[in-house]
């Protein structure tokens, strides 16, 4: 293969992280281990998502939604300190207070100059047993985004938002050399003998398949570690943060149970080798696409 | 898991063949391997892509155009009097020609009573060294469609479309059960060694994707052999057709290099659990897909 694309190297870090009780301690070793990304030379590192607490999602509580907070606010007052010293992009996740009522989950995208970059909001929603997030969370109106940090052009979407290819492809098509995907992901323990397997393969499939038809990069953040917040079974979070090269194939994966900040070494000059020689952007058929706005062809 | 949902079990079987220099012995080949497939048990065969001869795109020959078929013509009659003595839906993928100087790459949908339910164009068309089919292929102009065939409803979508979450979503939401995807894909032997298996992990990813995505069936039907109709290395077709379950795991899967009939017994009441507990269809977000009709978006 020729060389016809400059090498463009960037260095990303993903922190996976088991989250105890204290909010407050989660946001400390959250900090932490970014600052220790950053001086271990990532320059654009993203959090697992929700990371302030345990996955309160799993009972429909009101209380839970004072753990909710402005953006901007605390937290990306305080990764913002971290972005601006170290001069690295930070996406944290948070539990968005936009208004009385009226709350998101959100990820804040924060430049390398510690700038408040932009934020996304989910855009779909999921709500299972043990997954109560409609009840949370209003669905996003930000509509798909990227931004263009000092290190490149990066899209941000979501947990829920990773079974949908139309999330991914818009994303793309604005540009985005590398989808974030924030995830708080895991088994059901009673379900995980039957399921386990299939359920993680999914999960892993489908975000390399993004990878695959977009020719970019893809880095799905996870936590680790079994939550019990309302007693029961509760989940057990099955880790395995990965990192996708552009045609799809792992680069990087995490273990299955530990806190660890997993690191890639991208080169975003494959987005357009890969384009190049994979051209499926070329021949996509918008004048055959229109459809895919209804809600079912029937 | 409660039974909510009554099983509906059908047997299918894809045709992975060695394609040899004689049009004829191709297609005898593949209507014996229909008839064997039938005996065995199979409701709904399919063929690989363009079966009838060797993968005549790897140059741009007016001469080739002489391999191409009416449809409904003598291939689609001999695959209809299989289907009707045999009861059995085939899908069979031909070089059809339309009229004077518009060819189409083609899938004909036979029905279990011998009728031709339809047909499908193929909707995107690659262009790439070795695979020039834009000089053969007018672009599809059926859209995506499905069948309800006796033995379930099916849509059919032809290698290329494989790359394109759009095909097989706009497939799936017409209410298709399985997607079919006759295909003749391979590695440029000097390029095996160091793209080879990214390639191959590529094309299985994203297809298995597709039936994560929408929770229905994906079956992928691929030639295998060494072909060199025009000299110089030729294409190495890699076989390993395959099918994959409702959540994208493979659940049969053939050699890298044999010609061979490999079955699979689906139930595709699998469709309406797997949707009910992965409801990925409630949750998407058709106000927000719009954009998807653009070129890029820029």
């Amino acid at each position: 293969m020729k060389k016809e694309t400059p090498s463009h190297p960037v260095k990303i870090a993903l922190l996976q992280t088991r989250c105890g009780e204290c909010t407050r301690s989660n946001l400390q070793n959250t900090l932490s281990l970014a600052e220790k990304a950053a001086q271990q030379g990532a320059k654009i590192i993203c959090t697992d998502e929700l990371f302030k607490s345990q996955y309160f999602c799993q009972s429909e509580d009101h209380a839970n939604f004072a753990l909710a907070e402005s953006i901007p606010g605390p937290s990306t007052e305080a990764f913002a300190a971290i972005a601006k010293q170290y001069e690295v992009v930070i996406i944290a996740s948070l539990f968005e207070k936009r208004a009385s009522g009226l709350y998101h989950n959100t990820a804040a995208i924060l430049d390398a100059d510690g700038s408040l970059l932009g934020i996304y909001r989910k855009m779909h929603i999921p709500d299972d047993p043990l997954f109560y997030e409609k009840f949370y969370f209003t669905p996003g109106d930000t509509g798909f985004k990227v931004w263009e940090t000092r290190y490149g052009k990066i899209g941000v979407l979501i947990c829920w938002d990773q079974w949908y290819p139309e999330a991914a492809r818009l994303t793309a098509l604005q540009g985005a050399e590398i989808l974030f995907y924030p995830t708080a992901i895991g088994w059901h323990p009673s379900e995980k003998e039957k399921y386990g397997v299939n359920q993680h393969n999914a999960w892993e499939t489908i975000q390399r398949s993004h990878a695959v038809a977009n020719g970019c990069y893809v880095a799905a953040i996870n936590r680790v570690g079994k939550e019990t917040p309302v007693g029961g079974d509760g989940i057990e979070f099955w880790g395995q943060s990965f990192v996708a090269g552009t045609s799809g194939q792992i680069l990087a994966k995490a273990s299955v149970d530990s806190e660890e900040i997993l690191f890639a070494d991208l080169d975003l000059g494959s987005v357009n080798v890969t384009r190049t020689h994979w051209p499926f952007f070329r021949d996509r058929r918008i004048d055959a696409y229109g459809q895919i706005v209804r809600r079912f062809i029937d």
